[in-house]
């Protein structure tokens, strides 16, 4: 068993605790032209924004999202409403531009950056976007088995945090695709937070792409017993190798790297909020970088963000990932530092201030 | 009292409802390469802006953002944390691009109009970017009598019909400044919905910019007072006239004449929500034109959404008006129709569909 990331000593990721820093941030938020309090949630996402990049006047700069693709050998359970070739196929559609992220990215002017870290399907050689970070042709059954075995998992940490190093700008998104990923992240989330009998177990099980009851049902039995037989994968690591994926994996390598880098960290829904809970076991002050784009529509989401403390920007039932409800929710990160570096104070703006306050005149 | 609009008989505004052209909206969005309703409320909204603008491949197209500003008469109770100067102020700073709406209009590249309804105060001649739609500095107290005369809401409707005419586009996103405007608002949610007395009364509302126990306890008797000082005024139009403010009342014209123009209508938060309410009760067919951009923090707004069946896009506890809500949900109509226009179909993109429903192929 895995206990240890080979590469991952120097990964020193700080706790980003810092009063003045904080209350310079509160003080300008507070002399703007608004009553205190008025921009509710943005102000507190102004004032994360600010804690992470150490500055009273964050600029956001390049941001970038990464898709991660990979196929998981569970779907052979039946697990999924789509078969596993539509991974591949989604793959070519996100280099074509057609999918929701490329759309969505094209019109933030955010860099995509889709990676195929285990699909199963051989691409065209030098497919134009695409980043070969392939470890294997899907995972094996975690019904059967670990999916992973520990090397391979450390190798897509270690992919996810060269990804992360070869790209400029301090905001990383986090998207993904692979047909049976919603078992996976719900295998995580079942055994990191102790939900592992029946009644429990199916409060992390959802239908994913569009699953009927019986088609539930089958995926909660499936479930059961890849539990049962990684009995033993206790750690988040362990557990991360035994029941996660590629590109599950990947993207915890990625957000460990980005938090080490001090960028800020933007998590779309139910299989990247999977990896940032593994990240999180294992480097808590990972979470001080994490801005939660949504709630996501897939059930079992609410209880990781209720377990990592999470109060995400939208709620839109929006159940695709991709990135998809990261690329929704960017446009308020970048009116957050707007109102932070552009907006007049009060004095500036010789606007008078509460009545029951004494004038900054 | 004014019991018809004299210059609305040319107003018509018609009911949308268009059930081929729903169909065609919703078959377009379920053949796109995503599990069909997994983008959520952002699928509906699509359909939405499809329905308002007629088309299944809508475009929006020069989007504007108005911002309404007047003062009230019944500041002189004690209605308000701040000094009434404070409106005057904040057209200049809007004026001057350092206030939340303009930084954030600049953001979107959303163009700007500010329109001086009825501030007290003498604004420069000339001052560039100021639309004078002034009706006189401030309306009455309607505490002590109607805030405005019928001729005066009359004008003030017409102004508003009048800027509408005057920009380009097809998106009216409504925005709005004035002290005291909280309380009006509160008034006219209370009448309209026949919540007028002391407990009732108190659901309707809020802290505003920020008022303490006490002052929010004045601010119900101040209201109580001037819902009875206005007793006679039942019908909409009324109402408006008696408890409204110039900006609501312009803000209500210009609803209107871009229902009638088949504009897409973003609405912000508890004020302009109150001039919709006005709109609607007039012309129940302009409610199909109107998205609700957030659910505001000020009390009552909740009451507004509920009585209107309206589910807006956002929930940031945000109460500083102005436009800003409408400005922060703005990119998701964008993206709205960036789903519908440029994502790829499961056939266009050769991605396959369910395993229980036939292949495109």
């Amino acid at each position: 068993m895995l206990r240890h990331l080979p590469a991952m000593s120097d990964l020193a990721i700080a706790d980003l605790h810092d009063p003045a820093l904080s209350q310079r941030l509160q003080q300008c938020t507070d002399q703007k032209t608004k009553p205190p309090g008025s921009l509710g949630r943005l102000e507190a996402l102004a004032i994360q924004l600010g804690q992470i990049l150490g500055s009273d006047r964050p600029r956001l700069t390049a941001p970038q999202m990464i898709v991660c693709a990979a196929d998981h050998g569970i779907t052979a359970q039946g697990v999924s409403a789509f078969p596993a070739d539509v991974t591949w196929q989604m793959v070519q559609n996100f280099l074509a531009g057609g999918a929701a992220v490329s759309v969505l990215a094209r019109q933030h002017g955010v860099a995509l950056t889709v990676a195929d870290c285990g699909v199963r399907h051989d691409f065209a050689e030098g497919a134009p976007g695409l980043l070969r970070l392939k470890i294997a042709p899907g995972t094996a059954d975690s019904s059967l088995g670990p999916a992973m075995t520990a090397d391979q998992c450390a190798q897509a940490l270690a992919n996810g945090r060269a990804l992360v190093q070869s790209l400029p700008g301090n905001v990383l998104m986090l998207g993904e695709m692979g047909i049976g990923n919603t078992s996976a992240a719900a295998l995580l989330l079942a055994r990191l937070t102790g939900r592992e009998s029946g009644a429990a177990l199916a409060t992390c099980v959802g239908r994913g792409t569009g699953l009927d009851d019986a088609g539930l049902a089958r995926k909660c039995t499936v479930l059961a017993r890849a539990l049962a037989a990684n009995a033993e994968a206790q750690t988040p690591l362990a557990a991360l190798a035994a029941l996660g994926g590629f590109e599950i994996a990947t993207l915890t390598g990625a957000v460990l790297q980005a938090a080490h880098e001090r960028r800020v960290v933007l998590v779309d829904g139910f299989i990247t909020t999977a990896a940032v809970m593994v990240a999180c076991a294992l480097a808590p002050h990972a979470r001080q970088r994490c801005i939660f784009a949504h709630r996501s529509g897939e059930l079992g989401h609410a209880l990781m963000l209720e377990h990592l403390h999470a109060q995400p920007l939208l709620d839109l039932g929006l159940r695709l990932g991709e990135g998809s409800g990261a690329m929704l929710a960017w446009p308020l990160l970048v009116s957050a530092c707007a109102i932070l570096n552009d907006m007049a104070s009060f004095e500036s703006a010789g606007v008078s201030d509460r009545t029951d306050r004494p004038s900054p005149a």
